[in-house]
């Protein structure tokens, strides 16, 4: 039998796993010869057990607990259930990661009949022991046997009614004694037997409800929104009570080494005298600040500080300590690394790092890269937050927080903000042609579609934030308004969008505008010290490359030449070239996009001052860039001079059963090479004429959706012949480069025959999950609620790359694609380029960089030093 | 620099694939000491030169073609464009495979205004020369350099009328002389240039000309309906000319060494006295009967018997031979494995083993599998095919011929057939919901899908004729009629499908009924012994699983149960399913389907009589169930009491983007597990029925769509709780597995894993070879067209196994999933289950099985058998 149990005693910071981190911190303290009540911890391994045994605790593992129960009580001298010197513990949870509030915590645990009489005895406060008696029969009740708490606080609210008091407080012990013996009766009616006055029987039954809490909706929720594996499990603390609630000379309170909003170095946190620590949390008293403890008990004080201090220097990183004052005594319950804001984050790191606490490594890993995010877009004023209503939540895919007037179509929207109106576009889904829309709004809002829909990529590319596939939203677009549980809301209405929690409110909060600080810069300077890859930027705009360039930017890894075809007069040329019926009227209309073109890249370059450009051919089905609404199609075959019925047919054949496995990518080009042809005309023509005014742009061009080495071929030699014959023809010398995009599978199986033809590859790790999991994007949402409730998936499986399935695709490819190009460039564009724990896998598979949206740019660039920090690239 | 020209006398059969068949077999020939008229090959490599030089022949080549050319004059003792014995050559192509007619072929080169007075001289026959010059430039004009014959024939008719002349015989030598001038100068004057005079640069421009064949769009079609790689390459074979035409003691013909109808063994062929082979051809004179040499002129006769059994003793095999006598002297111009029906291909492998020409195994290997097909349908009478006009050709999705009357729904089809007509269900394209109609359909045509859409999957199935994606077809399936070229056909017409060729005729042809003979048992009996493939079938009723037991079939290996789901009384249950608000609605629902799952479930097990059965949980979205039509939905709703817009919601909620990558497979189980409990009843009940009357089922129960170990597992444990249950309660003893279908990427990816739970695996190599391409089939046809056009594709990426690309993701699969459960069984049920080339590629994988439609099992016998012999399983 292995061991699932052990004393805090014998336990230290290196068991976070096995003991969580509450345990493991626990543990830490007390070989520190720090004041901890102790207790022991039942492992994470015991939870895991658990649900394979069909959530039971089985029997070795409850011998463990008795025998670390009694250890226990012999360090602490106290018994489980004595009628003079009771054994009072809590139960808490403890996972590896912290969990704030998700999970449930027990206090009292041991109280029965006749432990409160010793309670009494021991404390000499019979008021005490049964105010004690009943808190801990409500939280059993409540946590353990799912009863709900209002059974009791009508009880309990009726003496107070019928002995016509108003506070808690002037209930004598008789009277709790009273409601004590009430809600005894009140359980067992409920449940059909007794409260259980065997400890041991409530602390199995505890335990348990720990264990069960880890797969309660909120924990699952937590878990994903913060990547959290079920697998994981937690542990349970069992530790013996202390009292803050023992008169005057005892207290208890949280206090962080620094300040968690700005990071000054200053003990930061507040305190009750006379209370017990749910009494904090729920905010009944107002607590002092904790530098009044000075005043108010400075020996105390004196010690917390040395304590505090200590830690921190032991942990090296800020601590949130819990600590509790009974008669006099100071005991620390628990100390985690604090949460802390982005802005605490970096001054933390940065000051840590001159007062020679940290090295700049250790600083570096000190901040959460998703975290700078926050520095980087307005959020909301926290004050006007606290009073707004949240009427529903979606995903949160685009961060930062807006404010403005509904608008539910792009001219709406673009024609509100040409009046000076602050815009939220709110849409069933986005599509290209909203993208002006998107651009002029504060905020993008859809109900359908996931974290890689189009609203979601295209919103996180522009900065702007978004909340998307709010499944409560339900839009009508024709009548212009949408409803969100019961609730209707027109064109002109004010919302707002917290775009980094997904919540959305139905009326205006005020917005404060993003600072960056010196401490930013000077933390990106050491990230870019120690970082392996590079990072670029995908983006397909001047706007989007400068800004990406300010945030660091060494490069454009993805530039979807599509997006630059949707404006008012390109997209009437695309749309002559879908319905040509020659190549000779094709190229006709290919000849008025090439100027344009060429336009977009002469301006993609100089805004990227001659670093690497990657231009992707054009991309998405054509039926995309036609109208679908019958009086659209009218009005645009009007426009063509061709009849609707034509129109109509072209359409229809453009029609796709799955049109993400459709006629798109590299299939366009091999169907249709000339628009291949026009795009490398702009490429090259445009390059040509920047590198006369000084810059040295070497364009790269990339070609998508390859999956066999003859469709690259076919394009490549098309590619070479016209950028060649360019260049001979201007009389110059120009450097470029062809290579693809891997987002097939079979992309990755044969890429030691791609890598042949192509000079780079970069992955399009989003297509590679689609196709990889066979997960549409646009539909896999409905369905994937389902595995995130029943624990088959943890997260979403777009959120990151999949490192065992499809990270093992890409690992294939990075191998055999150097097999046959040792030097082949190795990138990614996908929307993982800008996730950290992607960037840290792109990192130790050996890719050359990653290219991410501007506003992640910064973040990537962090989590590459990291990555670099933790596991060298030689 | 290379070899790339070889000399007959340098070459042998083993150099099939530098020189072509013809080439090798022509050196072959030349070592045996056999008339050969002697030359040289130019190799399929310096074809590959050619084309990656951009279609020239480059100098070292040249200069090896001459010199080549210079030992052959040496060797036949004439000289090019010589005066008095002037040298003259064919110039014909000769792939690695047998192509023919897919290539051009240039007799009489190297005459000139020189060398036809030299053959005037040599042959003592002026005519003869002259229209052999007339003949020669025309053939050269036409296919070297592309000037179209009717120019020339008009002159030639011009100069018969001008005579006032019937027959070409009947021009003097003047006449043609004349002719021949005429014809100079028209080529002048369209090419601007005059005739070529050098017999060399004849000779250069005809080889380039062969060349370029390789890639015209008949060898092109050919190439990919025979699976001839683009990249092989054509030979060209420049042999000296003999002539059949030079008076009655010359002639010209071919012969087979056994009939190649029957198979029966005599010299078979006809011959023509005094004539060239495009005589023969060009059915201008009526050839003789080969036996009538024997009269004729017995010594040739006599030769050419001992010729022909000396060549069909050397490849132990059956000769196709051509041959010219030239003034009383034989020459033999090619040999080859003859072409032959299957009848005859089984009759003379047979035979053959009992001449004690080859053994057992050989003789397996010599029959194609995919020709026993033809053996099992019923095919059109070959006279009244003859006589039958091609309206359109689609692709020939499920072999066999079928005549009938038109039908434009599955109602009518039943409703025409139930009246005693044939019917043929023509649509655009066919979903689930016509299964019945296919059934009772002798053929079925669709305008739109490839070869492993709908309904070439079904009808495969049931043995249906079915040409499908004939894109010429315009189905208006309101008004019930479909057009092609102009053409109006209307329900009720008479149309004709050939499935085996994808040809469809416009009117009514006859069927002669398939017939399969002892030599057939004797062969599969012979190949049952020596593979070590197991094959299945994939059936989900009585009538296909009874057909494929028949056939041979050992099993069942794919059960499809949503096909079970589409008639009268269950669809109904299906869809209250589907709209069910609730669980407990839901398992009502399902309760009604129980019992007729069940049932379904016994006669499966009992058609095949204790062999094992695979039945595939439900697997389709759930749209596919419901109506599209808004009077259907309208029905629907009043049937299933409740209202228009609840119904129109549930559909418009289930409507998906991207279908094949949506919620589906063991997603549709996550979210209503309650459906696999239902199934697993059924499966479970239906096996103990069966197994008291004596036979000894062991069900495999099979989960689709898995990509996740996880998911297998929610499922797994629901199914097993539910079967142990059911078996604990009817007091047997019944064996059953749980396995799934590995038809996702990442279920290749992670099969180690997922083989921890899975008992066994079943590639479903449609869907992965869907998703690893990235290429939906209900959509790919359109863009693929183009592939082929220009060689990207040599086939359908759906017809066999992708080997390099697919094929190493099943192989990653068994690899992996062996390590974690060395005695998984691993079968494939995809298409490719009964395709020849991908019944090897399982084979040598390690596959334990292969199962595929009923009529394909004896395919997949013979070709399980052939693997093994070329490569013996230890």
């Amino acid at each position: 039998m292995s061991k699932f149990v052990y004393l805090f005693k014998e336990a230290n910071q290196s068991m976070r796993n096995l003991l969580g981190g509450k345990g493991a911190n626990l543990g830490e303290m007390t070989s520190l010869g720090l004041p901890i009540p102790q207790g022991f911890t039942v492992s994470t391994e015991a939870c895991t057990r658990y649900y394979e045994d069909g959530k039971k605790i089985n029997k070795d593992i409850e011998k463990q607990i008795f025998e670390a129960l009694a250890e226990t009580e012999k360090i602490v001298n106290k018994k489980f259930g004595d009628n003079s010197n009771p054994f009072l513990v809590s139960v808490r949870s403890g996972a590896r990661a912290s969990m704030p509030g998700m999970m449930d915590t027990i206090l009292n645990l041991g109280l029965n009949d006749e432990a409160v009489v010793g309670l009494a005895k021991q404390t000499d406060n019979e008021r005490f022991a049964y105010d004690s008696y009943r808190r801990f029969i409500t939280m059993f009740s409540d946590v353990v046997m799912e009863i709900n708490k209002s059974n009791f606080e009508k009880i309990f609210d009726a003496k107070k009614e019928a002995k016509g008091i108003e506070l808690d407080t002037d209930l004598t012990a008789e009277d709790l004694k009273d409601i004590v013996e009430a809600f005894k009766v009140k359980y067992k009616e409920l449940k059909g037997q007794p409260f259980p006055q065997d400890p041991k029987e409530q602390l199995i039954l505890a335990v348990e409800a720990v264990f069960r809490s880890w797969d309660n909706p909120r924990a699952q929720y937590y878990r994903r929104m913060n990547n959290i594996p079920y697998e994981w499990g937690t542990a349970v603390n069992v530790q013996s009570m202390v009292f803050g609630n023992m008169g005057d000379t005892s207290g208890t309170g949280v206090a962080f080494t620094r300040n968690p909003s700005n990071g000054e170095k200053a003990l930061y946190g507040e305190y009750l005298f006379n209370a017990q620590g749910e009494d904090v949390v729920a905010g009944i008293r107002t607590p002092k600040p904790i530098s009044e403890l000075e005043k108010d008990n400075p020996a105390i004080y004196k010690q917390f500080l040395e304590i505090s201090s200590k830690l921190e220097n032991h942990y090296r990183d800020m601590q949130d300590l819990e600590f509790t004052i009974e008669r006099g005594e100071l005991f620390i319950l628990q100390t985690r690394n604090g949460k802390r804001t982005a802005q605490a984050a970096l001054k933390i790191a940065i000051d840590m790092v001159e007062e020679g606490l940290l090295t700049e490594k250790e600083a570096i890993l000190k901040v959460e890269p998703s975290q700078l995010d926050t520095l980087l877009h307005p959020q909301f004023d926290p004050e006007a937050l606290a009073k707004a209503e949240v009427i529903s939540t979606g995903l949160n895919a685009s961060p930062g927080a807006a404010t403005g007037k509904v608008a539910f179509t792009a001219e709406r929207a673009t024609e509100m903000a040409a009046n000076g109106d602050q815009v939220i576009l709110v849409r069933e889904e986005t599509s290209p042609e909203d993208i002006e829309g998107m651009a002029v709004a504060q905020g993008v809002l859809t109900a359908r579609g996931g974290m890689t829909s189009h609203a979601a990529v295209v919103a996180r590319g522009m900065g702007t934030c978004c909340v998307a596939g709010a499944h409560e939203v339900r839009v009508n677009e024709e009548e212009l308004f949408f409803t969100v549980n019961g609730k209707k809301y027109k064109e002109g209405d004010y919302i707002s969008l917290d775009g980094t929690t997904g919540k959305i409110y139905g009326e205006k909060v005020k917005t404060i505008e993003a600072t960056v600080s010196g401490d930013f810069a000077k933390l990106m300077s050491w990230a870019d010290k120690h970082r392996a890859l590079k990072v670029r930027t995908n983006a397909d705009n001047k706007r989007d490359a400068s800004q990406a360039y300010e945030f660091g930017a060494e490069g454009i890894g993805l530039c979807r030449t599509e997006h630059m075809f949707f404006e008012g007069t390109r997209i009437k040329a695309v749309r002559e070239m879908i319905v040509a019926k020659t190549v000779e009227e094709r190229e006709k209309a290919l000849a008025k996009l090439l100027p344009m073109q060429r336009q977009d890249f002469i301006e993609l370059y100089e805004a990227m001052q001659g670093h690497p450009v990657t231009i992707r051919y054009l991309d998405p089905p054509l039926h995309e860039f036609l109208p679908t609404d019958k009086e659209d199609i009218i009005d645009l075959a009007k426009d063509l001079g061709i009849t609707f019925d034509e129109l109509n047919a072209t359409i229809n054949e453009l029609h796709e059963t799955n049109p993400m496995l459709g006629h798109r990518g590299v299939r366009l080009s091999i169907t249709y090479p000339e628009i291949a042809v026009m795009q490398t005309r702009a490429v090259i023509e445009a390059a040509i004429e920047v590198n006369k005014k000084g810059l040295n742009v070497v364009p790269e061009i990339m070609i998508p959706l390859v999956g066999e080495l003859k469709e690259l071929k076919y394009i490549k030699e098309r590619v070479v012949k016209t950028a060649d014959e360019i260049i001979k023809a201007a009389g110059v010398e120009l450097k470029y480069s062809v290579g693809t995009m891997i987002e097939i599978p079979r992309a990755c199986l044969t890429a030691e025959e791609i890598a042949k033809e192509a000079e780079f590859f970069s992955f399009g790790t989003n297509d590679l999950t689609q196709m990889g999991f066979g997960f549409s994007r646009d539909d896999a949402g409905k369905f994937l609620a389902d595995y995130y409730k029943k624990n088959i998936f943890n997260e979403d499986p777009f959120a990151h790359v999949d490192q065992r399935g499809i990270g093992r695709l890409m690992q294939m490819a990075v191998e055999d694609g150097r097999k046959s190009r040792p030097d082949i460039k190795l990138g990614i564009c996908g929307e993982h380029g800008g996730d950290p724990r992607s960037v840290e896998f792109c990192h130790n598979i050996g890719l050359t960089y990653v290219s991410c949206s501007p506003f992640r740019v910064p973040i990537a660039r962090l989590a590459a030093a990291q990555a670099n920090i933790k596991n060298p690239r030689k």
